[in-house]
C-alpha cells in the first residue's frame, strides 16, 4: 500500500462553524450552503465538527445525520474531512466508520478527552482501538492535538508509535495548541513524512516555510484565500500584509468567547440568524457584544467576504 | 410537588467499577452479579457509569444496554443511580430520559466536559437543556463536581441558580473534588436543603458530622459497610478505627492509576478476569503491578470481602 501521508490533503479545509436552528439543532441547509460557498472560493475541502464546529457538543446520531445531509445537498464526500472525536472510543469508531463508508477521505481524531493525566500507552491503545475496529484500508486518520481544550494532548512518542504501526493510515497531524515552538518541534520531528497543519493562523507562514501544505483553520470560515496564501506561498510579496491582516482579524475576538464571536462575524457577513446561535455550554454573544464586534469589523475596514 | 431533596438518597450507593469481557465490552453478567452483591451487603443502591465506572468511555448505546441488562438480571431500577454525563447535551438527554423511563430514581450529571473555561451561564444553560428536554417530573438530578477529571466544575452560583429554578428536580450534589474545604463550603452553603455527598472517603466522617447521609464511593465497591458507617455514624466508637482503615486502603493505590488498581483489588477478591480489564485510554495493571497490589493487600492484613 501507499503510505497514507503521500495522499495527505493540501490547501485549506476550513474548520466549519456549525449553524443552528432556533431549537439549537444543526441547520442542514445553512451548513451545506456554507460548505459549498467555501468550496466555490477555492478551498480544497471543508472540515466538519472540529472544535470550532462544536463537534463534541453533538451526538453521534446528529453528527452522522449532518454529514449525510451535506453530501445529499451536493458537498462531495471526497472534499469532506470529519472530526469523529468522542470521549468513548466506541463512538469514535461508529463515526469514523460512517464517514469512511460515505467516501470521506480523512478523519480528524482527538485522543479520548474525559480522563486526564492518562499515559501515552493509554492514548496509543485508544487510537489502535479505533483503527483496528474500523478496519478499513480506506481510513486516513489525522492526529488532532489541542490540549488546551481537550485536556489531553499527543506526545512525540504517541505520534511516532502510531506512524510506525499504521503507516497506511496516519496521514498527518493537526496542531491547534497555538504554540509555535511546539508546531516547529513537530515539523522538525515528523515533516516529512507527515504534514503538520497548524490551526493557529499567525503560525501559518512559519509552517508553510517549513513545508506545510495546508491548514484546517477557523478564520478560513470567512477569509479562506488569505489563509491559503499564507501557508502555501509564505514568501510571496503579499505575505507580510497577509500576516498583518491575520493579526488584526484575531484582535477582533479579544475579550469574546472565540466560537460565538467567529459565528458573530459570519452573521455580520450574510445576515443569517443561524450563525448567532451556539449549543451549551457555549453562550451566544449578547446584542451589545454583537454590536461591539460589528464596530470592530467596520473599524478594521476589512470586508471579510473578500478576504 | 415535593422538593426533590426531600427524597434524596441515603446510605451508600457505590460507584460501581465496570467489568469487561475480553473484547473490552461490558460484561453484563459480572456487572449485575456485582450490583446484586452490593445490594445484599446492605447498600441503599448502586451507581453505574460514574468516573470510577469509566462511564464516558462507553457509548450511549452501550450504557443503555448495560442499564437494561442490570434490570433484566434482577437489579431493581429503583435502586439504581445512573451517571448520564456526556460531552454532548443531546446525548445526556437521551441517557437521562432512558434511565427515568426505566424507573431509575436518580441521575448523576456532569457539566459538558469538552470545552474548558466556559462561563457559569453556559453550564447553567447545559443543565437547563437537559432538564427541559427530558421534561419528566420523575427526574431527580444530582449535580456532579469532579473538576480534576472533567476539567469543568460547578460554582456555588451554578448550584444556587439551578436549585432555585428546579427545586423539584435538583436532588443533591456529589462532590468528588477531593478537597475537604470545598466540600465543607458546599455543605455550609447548601446543606440543607441539599445533601452533599463526598466521593473522597477520608472526608466522609467530616461530612457525616455536618449532616450528609450517604455517599457514592469507589472504595465502597469492596468495603461498603466501612464507608456506610463512616458517613452515617461519624461519631460511633468504631469511627477512629474506620478512618484509619480508609487511610490504609487508599495507600494501597499509591503509584498506580486509580481505576485499574481498584479493579485489581476486585480481581484479588473474586478471582474474575473481567476486573483486570479497562477500556482505553486507561491501561490495565501489568502482572508485576498486580502482584505488588496483592502484596500490599496482604501486608495490610485486611480482607476486603469483610470490610
Amino acid at each position: 500500500m501507499t503510505p497514507a501521508h503521500q495522499n495527505a490533503f493540501r490547501g485549506i479545509w476550513p474548520a466549519m462553524l456549525t449553524p443552528l436552528t432556533e431549537s439549537l439543532d444543526i441547520d442542514h441547509d445553512a451548513f451545506a450552503a456554507h460548505a459549498l460557498k467555501l468550496l466555490d472560493a477555492g478551498c480544497g475541502g471543508v472540515t466538519a465538527f472540529g472544535t470550532t464546529g462544536e463537534g463534541p457538543s453533538f451526538s453521534v446520531a446528529e453528527r452522522m445525520a449532518a454529514v449525510e445531509a451535506l453530501v445529499a445537498r451536493g458537498v462531495p464526500a471526497s472534499r469532506l474531512m470529519v472530526s469523529t472525536s468522542c470521549a468513548a472510543p466506541s463512538e469514535t469508531v461508529a463515526l469514523t466508520r460512517h464517514a469512511v463508508e460515505l467516501g470521506v477521505p480523512g478523519c480528524l481524531v482527538l485522543p479520548p478527552f474525559f480522563f486526564k493525566g492518562v499515559s501515552d500507552q493509554g492514548i496509543i491503545d485508544a487510537y489502535r482501538w479505533v483503527i483496528d475496529r474500523v478496519a478499513d484500508p480506506r481510513l486516513r486518520l489525522y492526529l488532532y492535538h489541542i490540549p488546551q481544550v481537550a485536556g489531553v494532548g499527543l506526545s512525540h512518542h504517541v505520534i511516532a508509535t502510531l506512524l510506525k504501526q499504521y503507516p497506511d493510515t496516519i496521514a498527518g497531524i493537526k496542531d491547534s495548541a497555538c504554540d509555535q515552538a511546539h508546531s516547529v518541534g513537530l515539523a522538525n520531528a515528523f515533516m516529512p513524512p507527515l504534514t503538520v497543519y497548524v490551526g493557529f493562523e499567525p503560525d501559518l507562514q512559519t509552517l508553510g516555510r517549513l513545508g506545510s501544505t495546508g491548514a484546517i483553520s477557523g478564520l478560513a470560515n470567512f477569509v479562506p484565500r488569505l489563509v491559503h496564501r499564507l501557508v502555501t506561498q509564505p514568501d510571496a510579496p503579499t505575505a507580510a500584509r497577509d500576516q498583518q491582516r491575520v493579526k488584526e482579524l484575531l484582535a477582533i475576538f479579544e475579550g469574546f468567547s472565540l466560537m460565538p464571536a467567529l459565528k458573530g462575524v459570519m452573521a455580520e457577513r450574510d445576515g443569517q440568524a443561524s450563525w448567532l446561535r451556539v449549543r451549551p455550554p457555549l453562550v451566544a454573544l449578547t446584542g451589545d457584544e454583537q454590536a461591539e464586534l460589528r464596530r470592530r469589523l467596520l473599524a478594521l475596514g476589512l470586508d471579510p467576504a473578500h478576504d
